[in-house]
């Protein structure tokens, strides 16, 4: 019988996650039912939200089980099939887990075309994060030309979708990042007007300078001090989408100091998962898909090698040591 | 010549405001010009948005200009015209100030009948007050019946109809007040199904256990710990219309820190000031006329006599020391 590795929550962190949360090992290939398709996963998606499940709090989705394969987007291929609509070599993509190999029944696995779009891209700029950046900016941050939107976290695999497609929108686009590098790639690659480096230490004066006509929008990935300054910028009746709260997720306090703006500006803000808005998905990704074919939406991936490297890539992606997507090869 | 008294903004408040940031004075009554009319205010409301308009601070309205009459909610009697639709005796509710005589354009005059509904009440229930606590239930929060609803500052002239509109809906209401004999009113007599005392010093414990579902929808007056308690008893995809925050109004660093539920509860949350809606006012203020007429909207008012009065009951007004709408009668 094969065999095949595999990553499990192996206990809940207090604070910040560490590799010995995780452990890896060997498990046997299960045997396939009817209506299983076996796909050997070639790339693993690292994302922030999985943090969120790693604690039992409260949260919109239920923890992750301890001793359970750590959940995940998967991209790979088809190996072995006994679904009608899936053929051996079908490249496909899903949430196989922090796995080499997974089963799929098929209901939540989807067929995708790498002609024009590489299967890598199927984990980012057009698979989850890309529509998370879609659902974002256009059913709640709804900009109209002209206007001036902020995007947290800009260089990463949903912030540089939100920004590139708020430019196609005929945007002014200011991102916050961290680093020299990040922002500069923000600005020279992605398109966006300006990115201010929180880690230059004028995030508040930076921000201000760079939303001369103050702010209409925000795409709020991090919170804390760079949400809080993009509060003290809002124009009156400016939305802001909140999509992660990254900067609280190993439970430090992160107080909103700016919220008077919520009234005094008469903001609209809304907290979204984009898993819960599927009736748009197809239109989104069909869209995303084209103008990454296009050439019209760019996008980085940082890419660890070999699913044992995951635990460590995922702590560094809450870090921001990532540079665009994260993603682990596993083939 | 004939004159009449006006209390003046004398000085901006650097925190709480004080007596000496108001002077009443005596000035002369115009002569009426044609289109005009003069009126005698009978009543002058008091609200929370004056003290942000005493501030000089960036907010949605420009700042009260120091030496002119206090801006302000009147309602009383025309005395003279030279206005076609107004006539001596009409009845009318406007904005003429703190001031014992007023003269309008009749733009933002209305005439009121009193047969059924007190003229005092067009101050508060059937007026601006509750054209605020119809709007946020209506537009924003949106509640279902059977849906659980807190309000801040309950037993106010917003809080206590959000909360009795709410109630007709069908909703569970729970308030929140400070101390025993505001929470009793609101339970015994505006039917609320709980009210918390926020200052019987166990705010979280206590909101909890009065909202054993959880909260769907909030009406957010004051801010601070009451509105933090709020946010975390939220459930799923709760909607909150933030009116005021009257826990920051002098300045103080009143920070919100458990935003994180708007993401993980998806919340929308919404700063309104009823003034921007006004295609709402007519629809509003006939429904809650008609509730005041038959009984079914019930308010209280805590009345200070003359115009020289007006700057303690504000103070009052702002440190809570009302019970239900604060008006101030000039004659």
């Amino acid at each position: 019988m094969s065999t095949y590795r595999r990553i499990v929550l192996a206990s809940r962190p207090s604070a910040e996650p560490s590799p010995d949360n995780f452990r890896l090992e060997t498990v046997d290939t299960p045997e396939l039912q009817e209506g299983e398709i076996l796909v050997r996963n070639e790339y693993l998606s690292l994302d922030p939200y999985m943090r969120g499940r790693m604690s039992e709090e409260k949260s919109y989705a239920a923890p992750q089980p301890l001793d359970q394969t750590m959940i995940g987007g998967t991209a790979g291929e088809v190996i072995a099939s006994k679904n009608a609509k899936f053929a051996v070599g079908d490249k496909v993509v899903g949430a196989l887990g922090w796995a080499e190999t997974g089963v799929s029944d098929g209901v939540a696995l989807r067929k995708v075309d790498i002609a024009r779009v590489p299967l890598s891209a199927y984990l980012g700029v057009a698979g989850m994060p890309g529509m998370t950046a879609w659902y974002g900016l256009n059913q709640i941050m709804q900009p109209k030309a002209g206007e001036t939107v902020a995007v947290s976290a800009a260089s990463g695999a949903v912030g540089s979708v939100v920004g590139q497609l708020a430019k196609l929108k005929g945007c002014r686009v200011v991102g916050i990042a961290g680093g020299k590098e990040k922002c500069a790639y923000v600005v020279d690659e992605l398109g966006f007007d300006a990115c201010v480096d929180y880690k230059a230490g004028n995030l508040v004066a930076d921000l201000a300078a760079a939303t001369p006509n103050g702010i209409d929008a925000v795409f709020e990935n991090v919170g804390g001090a760079g949400f809080d300054a993009a509060l003290a910028r809002m124009n009156a009746f400016g939305r802001i989408a909140v999509c992660g709260l990254i900067a609280g997720y190993n439970g430090e306090a992160v107080a909103v100091h700016n919220f008077s703006s919520v009234l005094t500006n008469r903001l609209t803000i809304r907290g979204f998962i984009v898993s819960e808005h599927l009736e748009f998905w197809a239109e989104g990704l069909r869209e995303l898909a084209a103008l990454v074919a296009g050439g019209q939406l760019k996008y980085r991936e940082t890419i660890a090698q070999d699913l044992a490297s995951a635990p460590d890539a995922f702590i560094g992606l809450l870090k921001g040591k990532n540079f665009g997507k994260q993603l682990v090869k596993l083939t």
